[in-house]
């Protein structure tokens, strides 16, 4: 290395302790949306125990492995799942190119906004949806889609873009841990090409850190000597319930410490994240706040947090009370 | 932050600057296994295209995907694949347990040492031997194994542990990379659970970066109230020829800008690599060294090299000959 190239590494190192100024300064504030309380300080133990080298409790970097669920963990879910709202959306945008779907369930239930025929039509109906709208296109196809329809689509109550209805807490809450030296995943039932749409942009969670539900790809060459993946119907993996377990082996390999979910379908896990030796820390979001956001726990078919719950209250795990544990919901939030 | 703390960090910046100094002459050195030649100038000039801000080529950091296919890329796959070796290996451990196997063919072929017989009972056997060795155990017995395996394991022509027999050329290149920004996948038709056990010790690249064939798995809750996961033998992804684009897909989300293998089984991991935008590196390690490796390619049952070097020479994609662009094979040679 010359002395030219010393100095101008040493001049950004210099910048880059700046810029730690301006972090620790920030973090002296520790999470400014999460209110004093329980569940923050369990978070802020958590992470000094596992970071404070030479503590018995202490986690080399390389295994600090967080994992988040995203519909009500890192986003809004209600109404309805953000994917499925796409999906209803993509059956209208499609229709005209399917002239019989106006009189074949479960499309003509959708067509006609009649959600209860299309909620009678049951699993059978969602799968016929979704293979209509998720599958029969090259992956570069739908991600394009995708955007598309999220640059456009808007929340029904808060008339918001949906990549604005993610909990600032969380966004704090995922910068706190990669600044002490975890790498965070998304686990969640939602469809892995879905999500690797707006993942990195909005959470700061590069594709490859993103685990999900996935549907077959098939490999083919094109006319034009180009290669494709084209999209099949046939599901490969549901990332819910015991399939978060599995979906965590099979695309990291290596057992969380820490685990973040909101429903009955992140259950197994954190009873996998809880299982490992060492430091564990298991969370879920308790969606308590009807005016800033939702209220809805055992009895929602969205979203259900019910065996969870009580599994929870037993076993001391931390359930953040969205109305009581957060000062503010959303970034756009006063 | 206070002062004694950025006094601290600045102190901390210049023992990095310290550490730059010796990467940067280690660094001049360029990969000191590599032969100047071609194959090195490629290597030296993609990486310097993708890295130079401001440049047409200039790829951002989290962009910089790379993978690599195992047998025979990054380690030996000759006589036979290594985790062959461990499945016949543990036929015979297991065969106590089994006295059925002494009349069950494809078993009694493998302890009899009788490899045309076994070679006979072709693929159905093959996935007789793989159920029997690889699945009906929790994820962490077979990592176990594994790892037991491996540190006894000794390669029949080398008597050397397998660990031993990766290419030093490959762990520069990687070290090269990631010096330079990029993230390093594997993407290997070996099995993941395999690999995972011995991939971060090798070559500096952690479970959540290993793509390799998937088999299914099963949450179960144990009797101690501890969930573990079982490997079952259906088999999920066979991460191989097609498979390798469908493997980067599901679990890596991005086109990687490079990818490196050494058989027909990673041609279209490599024409999948080809047909992104902007700069592009495609190589294959041609086995052309019987002396100090081994020397195959179009008619080898293992590692066949056939198509892809057709279609690498047609293309202009990196074709490494062991015998001249490698000054050293393995780590321990002189």
């Amino acid at each position: 290395m010359t002395s030219t190239s010393f100095m101008r590494t040493l001049r950004r190192c210099l910048s880059a302790a700046m810029l730690l100024v301006a972090a620790a300064v920030a973090q002296a504030q520790g999470l400014p949306s999460w209110n004093d309380g329980a569940a923050k300080q369990a978070i802020l133990k958590f992470v000094a125990d596992v970071t404070t080298p030479g503590a018995p409790t202490f986690v080399p970097p390389a295994e600090r492995i967080a994992v988040f669920d995203n519909d009500g963990t890192l986003w809004i879910e209600q109404p309805i799942y953000v994917q499925f709202a796409f999906a209803l959306d993509r059956v209208k945008a499609l229709a005209p190119k399917h002239p019989e779907w106006k009189t074949t369930p479960p499309f003509d239930a959708i067509l006609k906004g009649d959600m209860k025929a299309f909620a009678a039509s049951g699993e059978k109906g969602l799968m016929q949806v979704m293979a209509a709208t998720h599958a029969g296109m090259t992956t570069e196809q739908f991600a394009d889609t995708v955007a598309q329809w999220l640059a456009k689509a808007r929340h029904p109550r808060f008339q918001r873009p949906y990549e604005e209805l993610v909990y600032q807490p969380m966004l704090e809450l995922l910068a706190y841990l990669r600044e002490h030296g975890f790498k965070t995943f998304i686990v969640s039932g939602g469809g892995v090409e879905f999500m690797r749409v707006f993942t990195e942009k909005v959470y700061g969670i590069p594709p490859e850190q993103v685990v999900g539900s996935t549907g077959q790809l098939a490999f083919k060459m094109g006319s034009d000597g180009k290669p494709v993946l084209l999209k099949l119907a046939q599901i490969d993996l549901v990332d819910d319930h015991a399939g978060k377990p599995v979906g965590i082996q099979r695309f990291i390999g290596r057992r969380p410490i820490l685990a973040f979910g909101n429903s009955d379908g992140d259950q197994q896990m954190l009873e996998w994240t809880a299982a490992g030796a060492g430091p564990r820390f298991m969370g879920l979001v308790h969606h308590t706040d009807a005016e800033r956001e939702y209220a809805y726990d055992r009895a929602s078919h969205i979203g259900r947090l019910d065996k969870a719950l009580d599994e929870a209250k037993a076993r001391g795990w931390t359930v953040v009370d969205m109305k009581q544990d957060w000062n503010k919901v959303f970034p756009i939030d006063k």
